[in-house]
């Protein structure tokens, strides 16, 4: 039989199937969720028999991309080997681009952060200038992390719009003038040769909350960013929904009851317009003659940012507390609607606007349950996300460990560790 | 080894593990989905070896459950013979319980329908004089199909509520008293051998729309119920989305932009409240002095009902054609907000008030692209469901055939059919 396109080489038994290789992928995924787990017990999970289990265990130990870590409780038998990912085969720059600020973590397979550098960007600068600061803030942070460039097995990016997923390109992102249709993937070829993976930020946020957050475990939940913008990630039936066209969880454009605020899209009253960051600073210069804090700051500084507000509401100003409540409560009253479509069992809050009191989170909760209906918010949690400032990079890389460890990206992988020259290396450090 | 309790009995090979029964059902689904396959197409499909696929194709014949009926058209090799499923190896009743109304249709596992009856019912008057009877018409129509009743392989109900899937109860439904928390599936049992499934109306109408309608092969998709109520069944990675509690879908109170009617929840403003028909009643009944036609109903009737609004509108009535353009932009205000969320490629529009004229479907149509973003819209269709008046009975036979030919459903099925005194006719006539 001719080998198939799909097939790629195992060194010790030639071609193996695509969906051996699928099977290999599923084993692999397991242990990386499980994090230790014997055989028996990933056989259990995936139904089948433990010797054909035994076959895939066996090629992930000879790649060196899991290791046996001690045995289980004894549980009256022959006590078993427990299997865990071997962290420190590979290593993975995760980078987090926001609308003003690059982050890059350098981190191993189990998601630990080696290193992490942040600095400040504006992505309307164009690709070529902003993509550039992240390569050069990639090969710092592995400098950092004393890991060579050829032991980089994927980059995983972030952006602060839609992109479409297949080709990694920003599309018609409204935020980001010159990157429409730009090769983001493309451009990191020259300096690095492992594959690069692109998606959208929330949607990376969202896969970071599942792999080590709250979202760990839950089938289904949305992690909403409230930043500059407004954007949601969706995790359905255990998996992230992108959609029919990959635009999924835009959320920031929903109108909002009444509101007639003028939004960048050309609509009035979206939730973005009157709920996010810059909704924030226009209030507060509307309102500056209610409150002193605010026309101080003002008379001094002759401008203001959304922290600001935060603090000031800190600091008991009512006016801010107002404008922080009003925030929480038209995000809320989308939430409600979402709730009742969507019936959630988390919601999961994050990005730099989440990093603000109590009161904006209490406000959000509290219209959630008095619009949304008693049987799907019975067993509702909305919470905080505990990752903060970290979500982002974290969130890229997970999503680059999902993509680097699906059946196509193990593919390459194998076919990468055969080749001479490749280093992995067996560590029992992570 | 010892059986799992999961196993169950092949009787030509003993115990069969329970992930082999699950891949027989996925190549009896595969079969079913796809009308008329071949061995190879279905290997292909499943991404495994064709002899994996015979023994269980084998089984299948075995058990009468698919045929072999012809070979496909040559490709240069040996012609390849072609099964399917065999549609007449048992029946099915689909029963559509609506607000005010109950049908029944007898189908045979193809879908196609042996009889259809309909009757007035009213979902108020609780579950046993309801239930009892659905029993009764399920038993007519196999009556009128010459289909004796251990030939009914199971039965599939669709209610006007929530449902808890597990158990098959509704779940505090707003406009059925005494339906809490009744055991629907229990109540057939002293009549009916088979199993019953019950579902919420519009999960099992998105069901058959994917089955036979609009939603064939659609990959995520929504259906809206428009009648007494409003209801959304939510098609996402190809499968039905339930959400955390079983009530995803529940877009009938989300608020509508700066409306304050009350809504029979207890909420200002929802979209039912101000678009469903007795909406339109009200809206009619508000707007008696601004129409001649309307009035002179009222005067001759005392009273008015949706439909009426509609004819109205058909003959040039301003007033209805205006109640019906409010209503349509209502639902596609809050469909608008759905698509921005959801991206899906198509919304199926059914119920009893899609039946109206085009003018409602396009103002649907025009609000949804008016406020959703450029980019989920681009693809997206928006149409009116073809099965119309049978889109709840055959959602209902669509959801039984799915669930008597998942994992569980099968065991149980095959269990039966190995039986004394099991009936499986090998027809032709599919």
């Amino acid at each position: 039989m001719e080998p198939s396109t799909n097939n790629f080489l195992y060194p010790e038994d030639g071609h193996a199937s695509s969906s051996e290789l699928s099977m290999t992928a599923r084993v692999l995924n397991i242990i990386r969720n499980e994090h230790e787990i014997s055989r028996t017990d990933i056989a259990r999970i995936i139904d089948g028999s433990r010797s054909a289990v035994v076959q895939h265990v066996e090629r992930l130990l000879s790649y060196g991309l899991i290791r046996e870590v001690g045995v289980a409780a004894s549980t009256g038998g022959r006590r078993a080997r427990v299997l865990a990912l071997n962290g420190n085969a590979g290593y993975i720059a995760g980078v987090d681009h926001g609308a003003t600020s690059i982050d890059v973590a350098i981190t191993n397979l189990a998601g630990e952060i080696l290193s992490h550098i942040s600095d400040e960007a504006d992505v309307s600068e164009g690709p070529e200038r902003c993509l550039s600061r992240a390569r050069d803030m990639i090969k710092r942070s592995l400098d950092n992390a004393h890991i060579s460039p050829e032991r980089l097995w994927a980059i995983g990016i972030g952006m602060p719009g839609p992109v479409e997923f297949k080709t990694g390109r920003p599309v018609a992102p409204p935020i980001m003038p010159g990157w429409d249709g730009y090769p983001v993937r493309e451009y990191f070829a020259p300096s690095f040769t492992c594959p690069v993976y692109v998606d959208n930020d929330v949607n990376v946020m969202a896969l970071g909350e599942q792999w080590t957050g709250l979202g760990h475990g839950i089938e289904n939940f949305l992690f909403i960013k409230v930043g500059t913008g407004i954007g949601c990630g969706i995790v359905c039936h255990g998996q992230l929904y992108r959609g029919a066209d990959g635009c999924a969880g835009d959320i920031g454009h929903i109108q909002v009851n009444g509101q007639t605020v003028i939004c960048r899209c050309g609509n009035l009253g979206c939730l973005e317009a009157v709920a996010a960051a810059p909704a924030w600073v226009r209030m507060a210069h509307e309102a500056a003659n209610r409150s002193t804090l605010i026309a101080d700051h003002l008379t001094r500084h002759n401008t203001l940012m959304a922290k600001d507000v935060s603090d000031f509401a800190g600091r008991g100003d009512h006016t801010c507390v107002e404008i922080i409540q009003k925030s929480g409560r038209y995000i809320g009253h989308i939430l409600a609607g979402l709730v009742n479509f969507f019936n959630p069992s988390l919601i999961v809050i994050g990005g730099d606007v989440s990093k603000t009191g109590d009161v904006w989170l209490a406000a959000i909760r509290q219209e959630i349950y008095r619009r949304s209906l008693p049987l799907g918010s019975r067993n509702l949690l909305v919470q905080r996300s505990q990752l903060r400032d970290l979500a982002g990079v974290i969130g890229a890389t997970a999503f680059a460990v999902q993509q680097l460890f699906s059946e196509e990206g193990l593919s390459r992988l194998l076919h990468q560790i055969t080749q001479p020259g490749a280093v992995i290396e067996m560590s029992e450090s992570s």
